[in-house]
């Protein structure tokens, strides 16, 4: 049997688990405040082309969206997302349960455009109760998407234009952001997110890491007092030591990008394979994660062959189905999906 | 220089990074349900004489704390605490942060007493003013406490019968359990805790492991649906695994006991020797926790060898500090730090 | 210029008045403890058909949503509404400020059909993701709606099927009740709402009181410690004789039905008028609301007769807009409305 | 039976259900939009001696404190209060349930020391694990205190001055505000309160009106959306002229603090003949709370003539008694509560 249901079924990056080994019984100082951690915020803001900006270092994805959208709205604000993002279906109202409101738009292919942002808020301000109502105090979007479609930069560019426009901050989701940046067509960089988000960050758990999610604030100070927030939040390791040598591991000698690049390399290979075979895909998704409508027929004979995530059930009675690669992803296994399928 | 400032300074008993390493590229489902997982739950279990309670497992301390508080409590309630407890002082207001007070009694050597307890509520059910005040919901302890000192089974009995009597649970913060367990004159076992409390938690984060602590519910069910609460409070691990592992280790061969044992004999010979040096202990801590009094002299000597925590300044000038033993502690330090004062 | 913009422009009903001012200067104990309020209480079980039901008495609509549904639910769980509820877009995310979500589905006529929620559910606790989601866990429903149309018996009844097939709790707002109750073709009483919703309330603020809504919890007990949540929830009125007052005046000789017939009076005869002048209605309001869609020379018309509230622009250009009769309409002003138009 | 266990047995000033009834049918826009609010924030912000302030009208106290401290602070910041305070003990967890703990300081007669606060927050900063803590972010008073004690100007000046120094706003409590304002020696005017606090409100409550408290924001603007937050909150009166017309009659012509001396003047003659008689006063209170110890023998005395509440039952077996006065207590109650007792 085959596993291609998630990107998150192995381990780590064997270099990470080798750097665990070698440094595992070095006494060093807690919270994210020792040498490695210090080594490893360099590292990413020196790819990010930042100076003087801020990396905090959290370790699971709903974490990490529930404490920075807590602490930067205000009790009267709320955030903005695609109907289809993860903080509005998938992580059990975090967002909620701290207090603020997540307001959805319609997505299209997974994605918010700066347009559909632009004429929420308009109409929200226009609105004649617009005082009894929710403000959109900052957007929410994930690169890569939900559906594994991916921002170009002018999209980027637009729905930053339009945040400082209203002057709200614009926070990318990067559970997944190393398969965006190597993505097919991809144009964007960790430079440009850095230029156009007020706060993103790197997801680790899914591109190599055991876990570890690195969030980057380009604008030292942007959020007072982040720390303490991230503390009460339950998110702060006490051995913070441990992300501070996956993120250094991952952010030396390119490994997050080379590992990420494999992983698009199999998920092109299998769509490409698939499509030769005749199956339809759904989304046009360029990254790790692949989307085919299968009918009946062609599900049966799925599942006897790899584990998958079935997406949606279609009104006409097909299904949606997800296949995911990984920095861990065989090609042998890839090669077998394709055969017997 | 030594190190005996906390007891989180390493990374993870060198077993579990071996098994880490041997389980790494098998593929697993996420989310804890997994089979190591359930190897772990089922070791921890029988450890603890249960046949069908619950064992969930979270990340860290602050996180376990605010989410079962939150899980256990109604809007109207708190939770009851002594004035040292972690959750009252140390956790970023992570309590209040989900919607609840922390009720604080005056601590004895950093535990809480029956009497005191029963005390507290039968004054609140007898104030006219009751039902404008918070309603005690249930109680906290930390077993060993934040002074290093521990419940004796008479005490943890008495408390129980106390939180049963006024029906409502009784939780115990066992971040660093395994310290107390092992404590010279502890006449606790986890079979106890099991019978005694309504939750608690076995810590592995300062007992040998990376990070994780094991959520005990002796009665399946308790909780309706923590899993959700767990997901929407930032506190599920994707790759659960990582947390299977560790306890599965700790729990193979009584791991966990006998790296705690260790722990508690470093620090008795270091007490043992301060003390024969005219140092003055201060609490009277039995675990891996050791508080002594310090003049000026004395902490400038003491700064010259080795780092510490300073817990807490006398208004006579003197200084209390603690010094913290682990897992990890080699006798060789213990030798050096005593030789050197 | 006349005003039929909402159902609040008024103070209270003359009688309430009147016996504000004889009771004025008594002297009792706060916090609806008083004898006026058990009064209104007695009164408005006998007319719910209760003998054991508790009836607590709050300030506000929205105060009231929060607070009902903050003690229903626990955290993992969020409510269940019309996409057009008034806690879903114009409470300024006071629910989601209490830590739940609200689940919106789409509504038909401003209402939520028990089939619509029953397949949401089943939906839900099909979904493979359904434990990372917020756990449906209660029902919200206004009668009558924002859009001022009236949920049928065999409506409410099939929802209340649905709730207790799922075995969550049914709650009506009933800001408005009076004007639902006493709808041309209502067929809902008091006694089928304490029968069919697990909570309830009877507003006071837009059928003739000053301010206050009667919430009505047909099962005593059933949410335990409200008093206390209300207390909490900022809800407590000191004065509670204030409260107690006004209902008592309102279930009196059936005031509260009265002056509730009297504003459908209104509002029947205004939208027949309109109707015969050519002006389109929009949704079929059996209400005190009425709506309609207006061309750009009728809204230009319409402003320089009377305020209203603009409800939607539409497509078209067109615009729908609200007019609102209430206890307090006098007669004339309706004739002048339609004899100017 | 006589009464003098609380302030607000009695409903409103005459004057004010007078202008009530006066207005009764006006027909005005709600939400405290209306013109006689805003005639009643004039006269407010004159009495205040500001000329661009806010004014807010609230509907209760608690629900005042929990919206005004939820607007000021940020995710990691708590309020310093007395240990005495309202908001410690006697809102049923309003604060915490708006996410934030009450950071208390022991009282001395109730009130706050400057030192004790600077201090506190000096000790806060030194604190090595001081980010793990939460951030001390306001300060808030109560003038008068809930021991009836008031706050001199040079008091006032120096907590103004330290909160200024650490740079948090300070928050004044004054739901009994008019008889501090009116005590035996009292030298604090509106002016100085709105001259050295950043938000402070004058209770209406307890003082002449129904319900009400008028919020005053010296600095416009410093609390950005605060309506939305008070809607939010479940404080937006929605027929807001009631509170615009209470608060209109109580600051035409000084009735608010005409009245306020009555009550002062009685609680004056009733302390000093019950001295005479040789009862024991407890605390200082110069405004219209008189606190008594009693012996046994005196509170079964007390008991047979007059209401009043149960303080607090000291460990000698005596009991402390409050009795309160109040705008309406009548001098013929006084008298006869002197002459029998």
């Amino acid at each position: 049997m085959l596993h291609f249901e998630n990107d998150y079924m192995e381990g780590a990056h064997p270099l990470i688990l080798e750097r665990l080994a070698a440094t595992n019984m070095q006494q060093c100082v807690g919270y994210g405040c020792d040498e490695v951690c210090e080594s490893a915020r360099r590292k990413i803001l020196s790819a990010c082309g930042l100076t003087d900006g801020e990396v905090h270092f959290l370790v699971g994805g709903t974490q990490t969206n529930a404490t920075v959208i807590r602490a930067l709205l205000r009790p009267y604000e709320g955030v903005i997302a695609a109907d289809t993002g993860h903080i509005a279906l998938h992580e059990a109202g975090a967002i909620e349960a701290g207090g603020h409101k997540v307001l959805t738009i319609p997505h299209h292919d997974g994605k918010l455009s700066a347009e559909a942002v632009d004429a929420y808020i308009e109409a929200f301000r226009r609105d004649e109760a617009w005082d009894h109502m929710v403000w959109p105090g900052m957007v929410y979007i994930s690169q890569p998407t939900e559906y594994g479609t991916i921002y170009s930069l002018a999209e980027l560019e637009a729905l930053s234009e339009v945040c400082r426009k209203w002057e709200i901050p614009l926070f990318a989701d990067g559970a997944r952001l190393g398969y965006g940046l190597m993505a097919e067509g991809s144009d964007v960089t960790l430079k440009d997110l850095a230029r156009l988000c007020d706060v993103f960050y790197i997801g680790g758990t899914k591109v190599g890491a055991m876990f570890g999610e690195a969030v980057v604030i380009p604008r030292k100070g942007f959020i007072p007092h982040f720390f303490t927030t991230i503390k009460q939040s339950g998110a702060l390791l006490a051995k913070g030591r441990m992300l501070g040598v996956q993120f250094d591991v991952l952010f030396t000698d390119d490994l997050y990008f080379r590992i990420a690049r494999h992983a698009i390399e199999q998920a092109a290979r299998l769509r490409e394979a698939l499509v030769a075979k005749g199956f339809q895909t759904y989304y046009s998704s360029p990254t790790n994660q692949v989307f085919f409508v299968l009918d009946d027929e062609q599900l049966q004979r799925m599942r006897r062959v790899t584990s998958f995530s079935e997406w949606e059930h279609l009104d006409d009675g097909r299904t949606v189905v997800r296949l995911a690669t990984s920095w861990a992803t065989r090609p042998e296994d890839v090669e077998r999906l394709i055969a017997e399928l």
